[in-house]
């Protein structure tokens, strides 16, 4: 088959039953004698598809009824405007924890709608650990505190909530979703976009208080930022990213198979754990995020020049280990360890590791 | 293989060919070891893929090099606020026909950003035809002219481009693109959804001149929905739906191979001819749109009652014919036949027309 193993931030590595699951029911899902591809969304079989897959969703994350699940598009990218857009006013005060490159993203979006302040950042540091926020740090008057949960890029992820009182809290939490423990109702808004953990690019979840909906927006904000409107129709006020939601659908199936959540943070753990471990012990390759605050999902490494770094790439990829290269933003290289990633991969990247050095130290 | 007649008005019936290339490469495409879907968008085999769909969709359409061609997320929905935000200042004047259900959408939208002023409808008609617009009925200052090229609820369609002198002409065409011929020279901007005629859901084309783009534009726009950032970064601010872009580039070489937009058009005149005689000469089925402003891709038709175009659509799907509904906006039933639909699916219609004429007459 020769598959690769696929270490890619995003879109990412897929569970191979997901999709010989896909490829199977392509000319003709469940006896519909269509492709998902081409079925109505108004249809019953596009309805089923897209309930059981919020069902899935709510059972491996405990997702209390109170908390709306809502399928959009447009990405996070569209949630950095979306979030600010409703549930803030022009003028209002929102807060924002700067922890990385797309957290700046997040805050710069929020800043064309409304007053959007840093309570936190890690950039005089390289982006190298989570500042602390306590409640001090929020002004009185914030309309909520958005964090990035898991930072793709610098490798990073908080591993305690931040405990900043009564202000709402809004999280990305794209890059680790389903792949750590995330206690919903700690939080007033989950956001994460599908292409890590959940599924395929072209669908972003969003986790909500329901009680969020009530508020009155502005009139000159679209229908489709509007979250109220949203939730009203089901994710279905347009056409939906159908396929992309059916393929999460698989994914949340092949998680739950596995063993849900608590089985992927095992062998998430176990896989980041691993490389970690070779890493911190080499002569050659270093991280250099805060013990404390690194990521079981990306891992960042370098090696002790760009040009190294480069051969390893090159070398990776030959072996059949590809997308080692790090964000542009931060150089280097990184391996993604998403639950589509198994400890199989995750062994031949460290058996590579070793055999680079050894020609290399 | 048990594959059905499929008339939905989108997503929609796609070649097989498309299904089949697309299930053959599921776990591995051109030997990349990866599925399409697992693929970082920035790889270079996912560039090779965005640059060959956009290469194949400039030489069917014989889109010139002064024009973009930008690949969106949010379908047709989020354009009816993207146009007014990118091509209006807010006060600015645009002018809408309103010729059905989108339309109507459409200018709502506009209304929330701008002065949108309808110039002509045929609402009170129940929009059974495409009322003329000159250039006197265009008021000065309006910033573009926006129009819906066919109109998927009400089966009409604009067969001439209306003369409305130098205000710019911007058209929403999304199920009509690819399956009658779109002269790109005579428009500002022409957009699409692809679930129709140009792939599934989850991206949305946008045509448009390239001099629009040079437009100053309101800051409190989100990144997410300003053409310029968009096309300066090649369609890939963010992630784009990758499997989307894929399947709609499977679908334009399937049309090229076919012989382009006039073999599609020989195709989908003959389709809708075929059904529309067999309408115009039946004593049970009739349709209501002016004949000189028909579709030839979406065919709404009606029985004496609504309880026999229940029991004609109930008959039709025992047979393998399915969505025959038409939108709940207009009731009734309706034949889409966009150019995944063939010949034979439309003889098959007629035949189940004619027997089901034969029992009820």
């Amino acid at each position: 088959m020769d598959r690769v193993y696929n270490f890619s931030a995003g879109p990412s590595q897929l569970p191979i039953e997901v999709l010989q699951q896909a490829q199977k029911d392509m000319l003709n899902f469940g006896g519909t004698g269509t492709s998902v591809m081409e079925m109505s969304h108004r249809s019953q079989a596009f309805q089923d598809i897209i309930d059981e897959t919020e069902a899935s969703l709510r059972k491996l994350m405990n997702i209390p009824d109170s908390y709306a699940v809502l399928f959009l598009q447009g990405g996070p990218s569209l949630q950095f405007s979306m979030i600010p857009m409703n549930l803030a006013d022009r003028g209002d005060t929102v807060a924002y924890a700067v922890t990385g490159h797309f957290a700046q993203y997040a805050i710069d979006e929020a800043s064309r709608w409304c007053n959007a302040v840093k309570v936190s950042s890690s950039k005089e540091t390289g982006f190298d650990c989570i500042p602390k926020i306590t409640e001090d740090d929020v002004p009185d008057n914030a309309k909520y505190v958005h964090i990035t949960g898991n930072n793709t890029v610098y490798g990073t992820m908080y591993h305690k909530i931040p405990q900043i009182g009564k202000t709402p809290l809004v999280a990305d939490w794209s890059s680790a979703i389903l792949g750590t423990k995330i206690d919903v109702e700690k939080y007033d808004l989950v956001y994460a976009g599908a292409q890590k953990n959940m599924g395929i690019a072209g669908v972003t979840f969003v986790i909500m208080k329901k009680e969020l909906l009530k508020r009155e927006i502005s009139d000159t904000i679209p229908t489709m930022l509007n979250y109220k409107i949203l939730f009203e129709k089901g994710s279905m006020y347009n056409t939906p990213p159908c396929w992309s939601i059916y393929i999460s659908g698989l994914v949340f199936k092949w998680v739950e198979a596995q063993g849900g959540v608590d089985e992927m943070v095992r062998r998430n753990t176990e896989k980041s754990g691993m490389l970690y471990d070779f890493i911190d012990n080499s002569k050659l390759f270093s991280a250099n995020v805060r013990k404390s605050d690194r990521s079981i999902m990306n891992v960042p490494f370098t090696l002790p020049d760009s040009k190294q770094d480069e051969e390893f790439i090159a070398f990776a990829e030959r072996k059949g280990l590809i997308n080692l290269k790090g964000h542009k933003a931060k150089g280097g290289c990184r391996a993604s360890l998403y639950n589509g990633m198994s400890l199989e991969g995750v062994k031949e990247l460290v058996k590579t590791m070793k055999e680079f050095e050894k020609n290399h130290v």
